[in-house]
């Protein structure tokens, strides 16, 4: 028996994270969009590996991600694991210098530069990713321009980590970059203390992080009060008021999915497994 | 989008093999036993994939499997992948070389040494694998006797393909090794000229397997009568007469685990990758 690398627990991470069931919303093991698979998100955690693995050899963040993300877009479906990837990235280059810490993993995004920020806004070439209109004054940095933004970046010196704190109040991804990965590490230590099969663990703690904040990804594709409502009816499972299979199967008829809390537990699975978490 | 490598797609097949359902007395995506469960299976495809690295690259092909074998074995439930890596070793390695045809994958195996041989019997010393007892007179060739038995095979000049050959009439990937891989190359196309999803079509092909021939799997935990008993309901299923979630039900509580012709399907869903099919 070898132990996993680091690249190899991102990659398991990303595995169990969509084997999680009931997952409210999203893909997991029994429920499926037509266009979006089980099957293309195992084939996307397969494709982001040579990514991962930059970042844990200590590639630069922006460069290793963009690899991750491009090689996650080797499958039919587009977008599977956009945002996931930006949630392990830095947490695997943290991991690689030997330090998956709060403090780690905010020196590290910390360090990140202008180039990084120029290979994040290439990687939305790779894939189509749902996001909001930018608020005014900040078009010129529209991800949607993809590299058509890099002398904008540019000329303003805005390293990747700059981007993500300006949109941390919108994005629940950029918040973690700008919080030291507050919710991840937290949602690791409940993986870790929870019993049973890791992907059970994992379905758990997506429910908490579903009632703790509104979905930002809802937010973005749908609106804050859908995204309000989904946070209180997870609520409501927890209390034991509302039957989780049921909310599962009516968010997907709605076609509601509240993927930024699946990127923080793929980022959560892959803290807890290196932290020692059995699968 | 990048294209996989031909390790990643050896990877893959194996995540895709198990993420087909309804795959009667086999893990799945909805059905697991508690000690065996599809988290494994999916530590296993990640574990292995050095090692598949390794036989893609050339090496040899003993010493391959046989880490591959180590780095699958890096989970807590013990064997999930052991025959599935024996399939994939040489046709990934004919892959490597650009050739992977029957009469490629057997050349690779009809080029195997004593060392190849010597290093499948190290593999057994990884994982628990369930093996018969060897026929009268080739006790000292006994798997499980593991390293031990290196010195029988280098006394007796026996190759790994020799050994394989051996065992053809009464394994089921010992008897794809010894006749070109006729049964993956055979469903390969079968999944290929399938439609929809790939997991279902993998589901497909290992019912029409199972109905072809009764699994050897079955008859080293169970016995003869069993697999027959299973390939005859596989055929039902095929005409109709049985339903297939019934089958996979019972199969489970029963724990009978046709677990070579899963091996070939994850052979087949390699080739059929290899040769063009999008996930």
């Amino acid at each position: 028996m070898t132990e996993r690398s680091v690249a190899q627990n991102a990659e398991l991470a990303l595995l169990l994270e969509v084997a999680g069931t009931p997952k409210p919303g999203n893909v997991d093991r029994v429920r499926e969009y037509d266009d979006l698979r089980f099957e293309h998100f195992l084939a996307g955690a397969v494709g982001a590996r040579p990514g991962l693995e930059r970042a844990a050899a200590g590639d630069a963040i922006g460069s290793a991600f963009e690899h991750a993300v491009e090689g996650m877009s080797g499958q039919s479906a587009g977008n599977t694991q956009f945002g996931a990837l930006l949630v392990l990235s830095p947490l695997v280059a943290a991991a690689g210098e030997d330090d998956l810490s709060r403090d780690g993993v905010d020196a590290v995004v910390r360090d990140t530069t202008v180039a990084d920020a120029a290979s994040f806004y290439r990687a939305f070439e790779h894939v189509d990713v749902a996001v909001d209109d930018p608020p005014d004054g900040l078009e010129p940095l529209d991800v949607r321009r993809g590299s058509d933004a890099i002398p904008v970046l540019e000329s303003r010196e805005l390293t990747l980590f700059d981007v993500m704190e300006s949109s941390a109040e919108v994005d629940g991804v950029a918040a973690e970059w700008a919080s030291g990965f507050d919710r991840v590490f937290s949602a690791a230590e409940r993986l870790r203390d929870d019993s049973g099969p890791v992907a059970d663990r994992a379905s758990r703690v997506f429910i908490e992080l579903l009632a703790a904040e509104p979905d930002t990804f809802v937010v973005t594709r749908q609106d804050r009060a859908t995204a309000e409502e989904v946070q209180r009816r997870a609520q409501a499972v927890l209390d034991g008021d509302e039957d989780v299979t049921d909310l599962a199967e009516e968010l997907v008829d709605r076609d509601v999915n509240p993927g930024t809390t699946a990127d923080l537990v793929a980022g959560a699975l892959f803290v807890a497994l290196e932290q020692g978490l059995v699968v």
